[in-house]
């Protein structure tokens, strides 16, 4: 289901040769209408693949009928020639489905700096137009990398769908997403009003996904609507039930990050302001001390602290609380209980940072730092 | 020698019991003057331990007698009670060196949030200054913590000398400075000229040195002068040969970094200008996926424009050239000489990215990211 939950969508993933280890790996999301109205949000990191180049230019008008997915390579620092290849397959794509080109979304994801083979993948894209159907499921599971399982989700809203598929394991930190992601629905909105829900939902949800600190060039969400339920619903309730969808994914991208061995949800409260708290939260989740400490179970305070105070963060040093799993280690900058009373076995780790200073709250989802992170990332490339 | 190598300073080393492995943890550096002219530079993180709270006090005017060092203990987020650890400290090295509490530097080292035993420290101080004589090699030793082996440097200048010392293997990120360094000298030069002097030399050396992006509570870099050469050198000249024994030191420290296999060496060439250079290598610096990519002996350059697409310097991402031990892979962001001419197998390893945007440059020194470094810190509080 995931893409093809909402009325309206048609989605196939096939096997086009492009992942050395085999697989599924190209994927078509094609809206059916009666509307095309879509948004789309981007990374940040001014190294941008081809892709990005290019969905970025398909946005502009808000008008969306596909999207074209691959895995097996990021297309980035490819050259002209790379750049060929990202608009030969929207073409290939609008030649199939009888649409523009310039209405081709367009996402790739794997290694930097390689070709891809576009013979390959216009035969991946002839065979996925051939084969659209209910094929949400393939579709999530062709735009898999180094991710050990395919990320789902569906929320149902008043008379309407909103469902979604991404993908992510590695490169996981804030651009604006971090990740593939595309989620459909069958509202009717325009494409400013998806545009403005859209923001909204990752700002709190993709956008506070910090995995290993490194952005990629890659990264995309998209958001498309066909109307097909006839509903147009309340932007604010639309947006409601969108951002549990991007939650819902952001926390299936944590849980399958590469190597980790913890969840962590870092929560900062009482901060001056919502940046305050989340460049706090985040100053700890890349933190390497911290989270290799997580690894080795070792509620080891004092590098919370040592992170934190690289923030220019409004709040007193001194006068910081701090908990994990429900246990008060360090109160006003000083010792508290006893570190022996965290256990920190569980794969979900609370670590609760109060600044003490205002009464705004941001939550960091993160994870640790493991030796088969070192290994996975180590190896990636051969 | 490297404290004692220059006139007029006397040092030891002492066991007293603060480190759980044992071995020497208190080292005294006395300077018997004429002059007791001081610089001192110290972490900018705003989570700072109580020795750096009291030595920042200590340096206001300029005039040091004595510096006692500890490790075994951060006494950093400790509390009053830390707070008084470390007065107390002074009081008994003035009361044994009949020299004023107000003019003697104290810097500790080890784990954050843990109180240190002020009995012991105190029998500490004792022992150091009823064994003071020329005993550099031991105070070297005596703040070693994960290091491995002591760092020390030693130039002679123009009728002068210059001797360091220097301890650091974690949290090693710049703040000013980024570990315990004391150097001394015997030059005739006052407090304010040792400051300028300090801080440039600081500023291309530990400043530049970014091992694990993970800045500390108890940085703290002294340089005492005693005047006992009786040699007035040029400021710029002294300042050459300090920032020597600097760079030295700061790449003594790399060497060493906890679980390193690799000393990578990041140059940056034709910034527009040095602060978008250093901006530049230190986003490589602290980029964990490129960093365990040279653990795997794998050049993946698009890691580094991954990594650099992050930051706001002056470039064009796709008018980047990168070389890996002296080949060029990527040339104008596209694919250059193939990764496989590239040998990462020896310690050392040479990234050199040219922004072609101007003529400034600087060079980040920093480490692999290794299965030892995950280990050593998922287990040091243990």
């Amino acid at each position: 289901m995931s893409v093809t939950a909402a009325k309206g969508f048609e989605a196939a993933g096939v096997e086009a040769g492009l992942k050395a280890s085999g697989g599924l790996d190209v994927a078509l999301v094609v809206n059916r209408g009666p509307l095309a109205n879509a948004a789309a949000v981007f990374t940040s990191n001014r190294s941008k693949a081809n892709p990005i180049i290019w969905s970025q230019q398909v946005i502009a008008d808000g008008t969306v009928s596909a999207i074209v997915l691959n895995s097996g390579g990021a297309n980035c620092f490819t050259g002209q020639q790379g750049f060929q290849v990202t608009h030969s397959t929207a073409e290939a794509v609008a030649e199939a489905l009888g649409v523009s080109a310039g209405d081709v979304l367009v996402c790739s994801t794997g290694l930097i700096g390689d070709q891809l083979p576009l013979d390959k993948v216009l035969a991946g894209v002839s065979a996925a137009a051939a084969g659209l159907g209910d094929h949400g499921d393939d579709a999530s599971r062709a735009i898999m990398t180094t991710d050990s399982k395919p990320k789902r989700s569906i929320r149902i809203g008043n008379g309407y769908t909103v469902g979604g598929m991404a993908k992510g394991a590695g490169m996981l930190a804030p651009g604006l997403a971090t990740m593939l992601v595309v989620i459909t629905t069958d509202v009717v909105l325009s494409s400013a009003e998806l545009d403005i829900a859209l923001r909204r939902a990752t700002r709190a949800s993709f956008d506070r996904l910090d995995s290993d600190g490194c952005m990629s060039t890659n990264d995309q969400v998209s958001l498309l609507a066909s109307g097909a339920s006839g509903v147009e619903p309340d932007l604010d309730a639309f947006g409601a039930v969108l951002a549990e969808v991007c939650l819902d994914l952001a926390e299936q991208l944590q849980g399958d990050a590469e190597g980790a061995s913890h969840d962590i949800r870092i929560e900062v409260v009482n901060a001056l302001t919502e940046d305050d708290a989340v460049e706090v939260g985040r100053s700890v989740a890349r933190n390497n001390l911290f989270k290799a400490a997580i690894f080795g179970n070792d509620p080891n305070w004092g590098r919370v602290l040592a992170a934190i105070g690289t923030t220019d963060a409004a709040f007193d040093p001194y006068d910081v609380d701090v908990s994990m799993n429900g246990v008060r280690v360090c109160h006003a900058g000083a010792p508290d209980r006893p570190r022996t009373e965290v256990d920190l076995t569980p794969r979900r780790v609370e670590l609760l940072i109060d600044l003490r200073s205002g009464s705004e709250t941001a939550t960091i989802l993160t994870n640790d730092l493991t030796h088969d992170y070192v290994h996975e990332n180590s190896a990636y490339a051969s």
